[in-house]
């Protein structure tokens, strides 16, 4: 039985480029489970893609196989990487999209660069296209990670990843410094806060508002903002029946900042 | 072989919900084949769940495990059931979701709350979110029942399933009386009368027009409405080209009044 | 091991259409892979389905059934075909849907009009619908192909297809005149010019402006129109992050004409 492979990209469904992926797949690694985990990633948004794919990955067995394709630099010199981590592979464009999963895997065990073409879409017989490099090399070689073949066959080793890491939250005097990762389609704006840090009866200030934390969602008022911990374990700030970052004119980057009782009490 | 599993949510494609819920099923059932059948309900809109989801689980084998997620009181004391009918079982948030498809079904043959965390994410070994009961306990449990778990082992029995029944017509001096129980994306207005009872030659009243019952959208000239049994066997009111909810400002809950051949000659 | 069906509509994903397909082939064809190519064709346009099906249909394996439904004419006398051509099996309404796939897979070996009910829903035991023929013929028919029936049991032989062939490009004084045959979601403006023709340094003439041909977006300054072979080795007007589309003004149809180096050298 073939490892299962997952596909997060920013094609959207209104092309075949999807299906296309499948049917590439479908070719090399007949018998392998292909999961569709989210094609509406918005265009060229490598952060989101890459939040979406640490928070993700992780609900699959191990051993699947994740491909990742947001990849504004198709066609430039830009490195395809396959890495695996905690168990799980990732294959995809080498420009952030997949250091937040791998490092929330646990870090770094193999990593190769994708050059060897023999793994690719025809088998190295022919020339590839300079637009579509997950039909033509990512979708290719993860059917053949699935398969069974090692990383060190793909290309030469490399040693870390491009990217930035999953930002850090700073202690302050003012309290827990976080910032916005990702803003979801209903305008819920995602911290990096764990939920450990938060508590009812704390607040967060963001977008120059203070913020209630709160247990669920139907514990505010509609259209007043809010603070809860989200499906992925992470603070978030909502509007109940609204959109926080229009409400609140918040970003991806912006800061949001924790305080605790004993901080509200002593200020 | 593993049952069957259907997936009908209002989580959209914008996010890796849906994914993570394959990814949950395939930890737990391998080998069931999962389908997607509708991601794209209305936000929170249960009865367009409850209609989707009646007619559609006929369409797939007896056995077959159906997962209904449009939840607005995750995290409160809402009921999650299972429940077992005409052969097919049906697992969801107890607020009506699952009403329709299961008395459409013959009825419930068994029903339990879903209670014992042993069948939930992490098999009870740690908490749940209050976000996202669909990838912590609805798709787990039916990834349990698909591969063969009884439902009396999910928790107690109940009896009967919150919400409504679909609504029957009514007889009345002027025609048989029937509601717009389902409006779709292109606006047609689908209602409770069923196929057996409108015959060209018919006619409808709805939003203050008599509007004729044709065989097909074809025999419609644009712009003008018309009404026509539609692929569930029910009559719609659509518009040729256009939007009947738009153009004749019909809603779910709207009378439609079938005034038959001899109704109208009486006239 | 029974094949794949691939499966290409215009139903989008705001109701359950293309699940119901998905369970209506499981109860025939439980083993056969089930792939989404895609749903989001623009409603009822024939052409954009056929160019979909066209450069999507060779990234699966020989033996693949490809279900097309882009169905304006449904209900009305409309012939539905079953196709083999280049090993593939392509099902759909013989409206030209088929027809650029057929030929592009090296013509029709075997074709038949899809007319016995013995293989539709229900097996011929009653009626079916007059708006879902996809549900009612079309993928029932795909099934029973994928699980090994032969085409000429679905029906009469027929000689043809109905439909345009896809335009050929015609070589004048002033260059190879091509035109636009598919606009993607994007604004792309995809002809029919062949890789082979094109080469940076050349530049085409479309919607009253001289545009350049580039080996890749990435080449272009944002804003700016430029030609690129896209991913299925044709010619496609772009605008660099905006669509050519809006901005030239430029529809399906609408001539394309490459000039070459030499061509631009003698004017």
């Amino acid at each position: 039985m073939p490892a299962a492979i997952t596909l997060l990209t920013d094609f959207g469904h209104g092309d075949a480029y999807v299906g296309v992926l499948h049917g590439v797949i479908l070719q090399i690694a007949p018998d392998a489970r292909v999961i569709d985990l989210c094609h509406e990633v918005p265009p060229q948004d490598v952060q989101a893609g890459a939040f979406l794919l640490m928070t993700s990955y992780k609900y699959f067995p191990k051993g699947t196989v994740h491909v990742g394709i947001v990849d504004p630099g198709v066609g430039t010199q830009r490195r395809i990487a396959a890495v695996r981590a905690g168990g799980h592979t990732f294959v995809g464009p080498d420009n952030g999209l997949l250091a937040w999963a791998a490092a929330d895997a646990g870090g770094i065990e193999e990593a190769v660069a994708v050059e060897r073409p023999e793994y690719w879409l025809g088998g190295g017989a022919g020339p590839i296209s300079r637009t579509f490099h997950g039909r033509d090399i990512m979708a290719p070689v993860a059917a053949h990670v699935a398969t069974g073949v090692a990383l060190d066959r793909l290309g030469p080793s490399i040693n870390a990843l491009m990217g930035e890491l999953f930002p850090s939250v700073t202690k302050t005097t003012a309290g827990l410094a976080g910032e916005i990762v990702y803003v979801d389609r209903f305008g819920n704006c995602v911290s990096n806060l764990p939920k450990a840090r938060a508590r009812p009866g704390d607040s967060v200030l963001a977008g120059g508002q203070e913020i209630p934390v709160r247990n669920a969602y139907g514990e505010a008022t509609p259209g007043h903002p809010l603070a809860v911990v989200g499906s992925a374990g992470l603070l978030e700030v909502a509007v109940a029946n609204g959109s926080a970052a229009q409400q609140l004119g918040l970003r991806v980057g912006d800061t949001v900042l924790l305080r605790g009782q004993r901080c509200r009490r002593m200020a």
